[in-house]
């Protein structure tokens, strides 16, 4: 499974039940977490995400309604005797901001915590079935959205076939990568006979915090699904440019310009109590966009 | 009214929709924070507790579990565009450490916050009404508890009976300071018919975190209400002492050695489900005992 989670779609000031910014990204049942705004363990709890998955969290930017839940997060993880690695990746200085925080309660964790300072755009993980990079946003202080890009399966086996053609199993795995089988005799199996081609890696885009900005676009390119912020709603443009916003247009437009296929709109201003408005007004422009709501699961 | 509020009620880790520390001490209309666990301003707007009416606040110690949701507090002051002046007081770092989150976010707020270094016991805010005093309790860190201490009211006038007696207006305010009256013919009204004792000042103690020690006693003495911590039932008091917490019993016995009236107690570990246990351990040393339930104003 590729999911992402919504564990908070507000923006700076908790209202109207909706929480800071949060998003778990589930591959292959690691968890990874997006931003950690205030509260975000409760909302843990509260929608049962399995806290001892997450190995990985990434902090867009320092304003506080995307990482003020963090360091609560991981002294939890500390007193919960969580013993997995935890790889923190977050701009200057997140990483003194937390060490200080540990220091002064004199927290010894019981797990490696490693606090990675994002510099520049690039490369954040790299595994086996997943890539993730940063890039930056356009923002009133350095931010960084996140891909989350599923690599390329190989192809799938389909064993009733192989043993029919008498294929040796230890020949299955070069099946897999796309190799042909050549019998004894000379004769050719031809690899698309036995399997069946890979779903092709899918791509999950967090544009963070930012104002309207098509130097963006390449990294939305063809995504499976894009997050992409609307503070507000589209008759307050000048505002969303003033504050280094987006309205819920420009979220539509840049998903419309970089081809996704789906949009997800969230980081709602407090100002607004409900948000059928912001859907439609968003639909108008890309139809297949949803709001981020809270305890809710997208898959790609 | 004086009264005190209870947003949090949970030790270190949240559970079981329990809460971290935080509580809001109400005295005549303003509203004094003590302690300020994660998700405190969350807690704030589903008890409808009037953050603007909050001026001061007083943070025991730097574990995250009493501190981790003042940023997001005073950060949410300022976006909300919070107009009065902000008292917080609490152990060193508590200064530097709200200091560099509001730097590292470029926050610009629009009111006054003050950031009090708590360096030794003594008095922390004395207006006309109230006197507030710290002193040290017996914790793995630096850490306070606060007492809240009313000042004794003047005493009460009976206007009908100073009418009556044809006293001048002019003259009420020296009767309430207890004065008697001598008429121009030198008959003497004595301040007792005319005026009516004032209820004495009555005192909150909030003990924060401690392990079980007497010398605070003192501290505690004859309070209208005294707030004591029980993190463990009474079976868990090795652990209790190891960890610098109380139990159940422990807290009661402090209660009733100093005399209060009634305990509070509260700090729950989060290896318990209910907390039934708790307070009927703690009745059977001092029957006047009550949880610290989140949402619950209690009175003195």
């Amino acid at each position: 499974m590729f999911a992402v989670t919504i564990l908070g779609n507000n923006s700076a000031v908790p209202a109207f039940d909706r929480h800071p910014t949060s998003q778990v990204v589930t591959l292959d049942g690691n968890n990874y977490l997006v931003d950690c705004g205030e509260g975000t363990q409760i909302q843990m709890i509260n929608y049962k995400i399995r806290r001892s998955k997450i190995s990985h969290v990434f902090i867009s930017h320092l304003h506080g309604d995307h990482y003020f839940g963090l360091i609560g997060l991981i002294s939890s993880f500390g007193l919960l005797n969580h013993q997995q690695e935890l790889h923190v990746f977050g701009p200057h200085p997140l990483k003194e901001i937390i060490e200080l925080q540990l220091k002064v309660a004199d927290t010894k964790l019981p797990f490696a915590l490693h606090l990675h300072t994002i510099r520049e755009a690039g490369v954040l993980l790299d595994t086996e079935n997943l890539k993730v990079t940063c890039f930056r946003t356009n923002h009133r202080i350095e931010c960084y959205g996140f891909s989350f890009a599923e690599k390329k399966q190989p192809r799938k086996l389909d064993p009733e076939k192989a043993r029919e053609m008498e294929i040796p199993a230890a020949f299955y795995d070069r099946l897999k990568d796309g190799e042909d089988y050549t019998r004894k005799d000379g004769t050719v199996i031809r690899n698309d006979e036995v399997t069946i081609p890979a779903t092709p890696g899918r791509k999950y885009v967090y544009c963070a915090d930012t104002k309207y900005d098509e130097s963006l676009l390449p990294h939305i390119q063809d995504a499976d699904l894009v997050y992409h912020e609307t503070t507000y709603l589209d008759n307050l443009r000048e505002r969303a440019e003033l504050r280094f916003h987006s309205t819920t247009k420009q979220a539509a437009t840049m998903a419309l310009k970089g081809n996704a296929k789906r949009l997800l709109i969230g980081h709602f201003s407090s100002k607004y109590d409900t948000l059928e408005e912001f859907e439609a007004e968003a639909r108008e422009v890309f139809p297949n966009t949803d709001l981020a709501r809270e305890g809710v699961v997208y898959p790609l």
